[in-house]
């Protein structure tokens, strides 16, 4: 099938948002000719940001990816990741106590770096929860399955107590045909066992895009008719952005793919403003 | 048992948001004593919010019935709800065709107003949905359930298009005892039968908190810490509040009562920051 | 696309279970041919019976209604509805006061005829509901959807009692484009509102199965890989049959299209032993 | 609180099924005084039957378990579990290929003997999966958490064949406090990253009262109303129970605590006809 150029669509609009995977990166590193991309961007002077639900890395860390894989040039202020919204959160709504947590003691260390202590559920005494005032899923990663999950539903049969979810994919892909299990996930199995509903943030939600916003406008103000968010799943990517008002592209680079990108519109309601094959044509 | 004042505690925000229906009324019409409140707050000199998820009035129309009631003073600016969301929507998205919608005509006239015609469902003819571009719950008075509810199921089977759910709530209380299913409940039921998620505004999205707060923050900065949400339900008021990260005020004069207050905190592990039994004391 | 004959795969099989809508009728009345496939049936001395959802008419209504569009010889025995399920339940069951229902009078005829007395929704006393012990959903017609479905709501929120579905359905076509919410969808609603799952009758439940096996086998001992369950839809038929150990023909004479066969298969993991085109050829 | 004694109602039935854990033994061995209980049931020349969602051990390895925690004396034909179910179905609906599982080889021995080989999923080729023909959730031991559950999702993603769930529980009791995530929550797990729901044995499903009873009745005719069913928990054993249309009874001595009894019973909307402390009084 044909699909319309990227460059040309793009053209139009004063803001792109980016997603991360599946956008500029996949499973074997970056995008070939997503350098190219960047560039046009750059000198169309269109203003820029990633929108990343990868709460695993702080966003200076993901920067420092992307020189890594040999995409140099993404400055601070336009990494927006979701592991930003859950730390905001934390820090507003979380006063005393200790935060508990799933996840690898580096996602731990940029999202729980705040006057309070943070503690690894493996590491938690179920018998003495007196001082755990909040519990996080952060990663994947950095702990035992079996032992580590068992213990975080324990801990939250035993106190209630805010639990927040850094990242609210269900799975992401290890390879061209298979997936893995992310926090999303995980967390959905702990919410199954507790019959509870956790405080998810990343996209669909309006909080990245709502962030992206306010500090975009203010260096003038901007239409959200100008704005165009470009992703690979529908949603994340494409929902967040039709609710939040932008123009919305789906680019099938990543989640989606060509053969059932219709049916998978259809069944899901989710209707992109614009399709392209990836943002390299 | 003993609950704090929600006078004392509200002394110290800038901010106070206030939920409607529970808090400042109720279905016999204004809570007696409310008045007094609305004085402390504006003698106070605290910046005052009013945030709803009804979508069936417009802000001007919700204003007048405040006034009807015996609360005048409310002036347009200070009254949020989930109908300014989805009509914000609507305008920045869609752009052709016939917007059709299941509720009254006078919450359509309201949110469906701007270039677009709008088409009440019992209008449509379901062969020749080629105009129609979108869809909206709006209310649950304006149609007959029967007819209108399965012709909105066979426009949605036969054509793919935006949906949204100007007001996600379930229900809402008719007396001390009894409820009745609202948009929110409605637009799930249509959900169901198709197997989609619509696009949902209203509490607790934090759209209608970021509206709130941007235009405050126009005249000066303030931070989310001097903001205090109250509501009666934890599922929309609390939750959202949560999220955004403000502080949050439950009271106990609407959906949540005193004898169940603490069981639906430990089932819902929704907590919020403070616990009153009203805005009146 | 090549589908297998019927009649072939039937001869294996000493016992034929079919779906009703679908597969011998659909909106239009009997599907023209059936009456040849009845006869071969007969003739080869398969033991047959029909196992359908339908709640909303006694089995021998339902044969009469055959009749009527030009199916005759279906026999008392041959009939199972989930009707009989729920009626049975009743019996068994509820031994005292009287049965709430949400349907029409004959439905409730049929279904709740037993010593005990039963109520329509609109005829029941919010305010003295001491003497209601039971609440069945029987059909989707015969009664005001606006105020009866709120005020089955209401009565369930006052009291708790068994609440039970004869037909768990949750849609049914009305032509070849549209369908109509029937009990399954209108009950959905309900156990949204209140959380809370009901009894549900009909396939996928293996009940209606097991019924049909038990008064088989007592003419003499069948095994089941001997059984074919014949269906248009997965999630009812398909699963029902695989569950109870039966072999599966899926016909898409009805709910489920050659088009989509494919996907739905997929996306379901519900696995017919055969598709055919229909119980025609 | 007062409640019932168990030996009064017991006396009124004719037949007594028993759930397993939480009624008979508990995460500290048998219940202490369950032996007389056994002799009661014996004595009175009841007929007795154990059912159990427990998949992880065949029936004879079940009941010397329960020799050698003190309880024997029960017989094979009176040892009824959801594995039995499994291994019938399995038998009745998979003719070639092998058999993925989850679980420990013990289990897997009992469930998959059969003409058919099973293997681990951790000895699955995901590359080369042409003669895997069914996959089934055995235990949640005897396997790595975070790579056999991954690997099992991606079987499921690259190959469509029937899932079966030989225990549905979520989760069993490990103290008097805490529990662990069993079968049925990894497999709800697996089911929400692939968007389909798999085939589940076990109450509260009929199947295994219906194989109760029909091997009961075998031995003569016996109404459902003399059969009682005996259970900890409202969700398998009473709504299993009611929907059977047997009597039922829960015993407070398993997951169903006396200070909540109540509050479980009304949101669930399941009622047991009887509630006693325990088999013990």
């Amino acid at each position: 099938m044909d699909y319309p150029s990227f460059f040309e669509i793009a053209k139009k609009y004063k803001v792109i948002l980016l997603d991360s995977y599946g956008v500029l990166k996949n499973h074997k590193g970056l995008i070939e000719g997503v350098q190219q991309t960047m560039e046009f961007i750059r000198g169309e002077n269109k203003i820029f940001r990633v929108l990343t639900n990868d709460a695993s890395r702080s966003p200076r860390q993901q920067i420092e990816k992307y020189i890594e894989i040999g995409l140099p040039g993404i400055e601070l202020h336009e990494m927006i990741t979701s592991g930003m919204m859950a730390k905001q959160f934390l820090e507003q709504k979380v006063t005393h106590g200790k935060i508990a947590y799933l996840g690898t003691d580096n996602s731990a260390d940029y999202i729980l770096q705040s006057g309070l202590e943070h503690i690894p559920i493996r590491d938690v005494d179920l018998k003495n929860t007196d001082d755990i005032s909040a519990f996080v899923f952060l990663d994947d990663e950095g702990f035992d399955w079996n032992s580590d999950i068992n213990k975080t539903v324990n801990l939250l049969r035993r106190k209630n107590m805010p639990v927040i979810l850094a990242n609210s994919d269900k799975f992401y892909p290890v390879n061209r045909y298979d997936v893995a299990v992310a926090t999303g996930g995980i967390a959905k199995l702990v919410e199954n066992m507790l019959g509870k509903k956790f405080i998810h943030f990343g996209k669909p939600d309006s909080q990245m895009f709502m962030y992206a916003y306010e500090r975009i406008v203010e260096n003038g103000p901007i239409d959200k008719k100008d704005i165009l968010m470009v992703g690979d799943t529908l949603q994340t990517d494409i929902l967040g952005g039709n609710k939040f008002g932008v123009q919305t592209m789906l680019v099938l680079s990543g989640n989606t793919r060509e053969e059932n990108v219709d049916l998978q519109i259809r069944s899901s309601g989710i209707i992109p403003d614009y399709i392209c094959r990836s943002i390299l044509e």
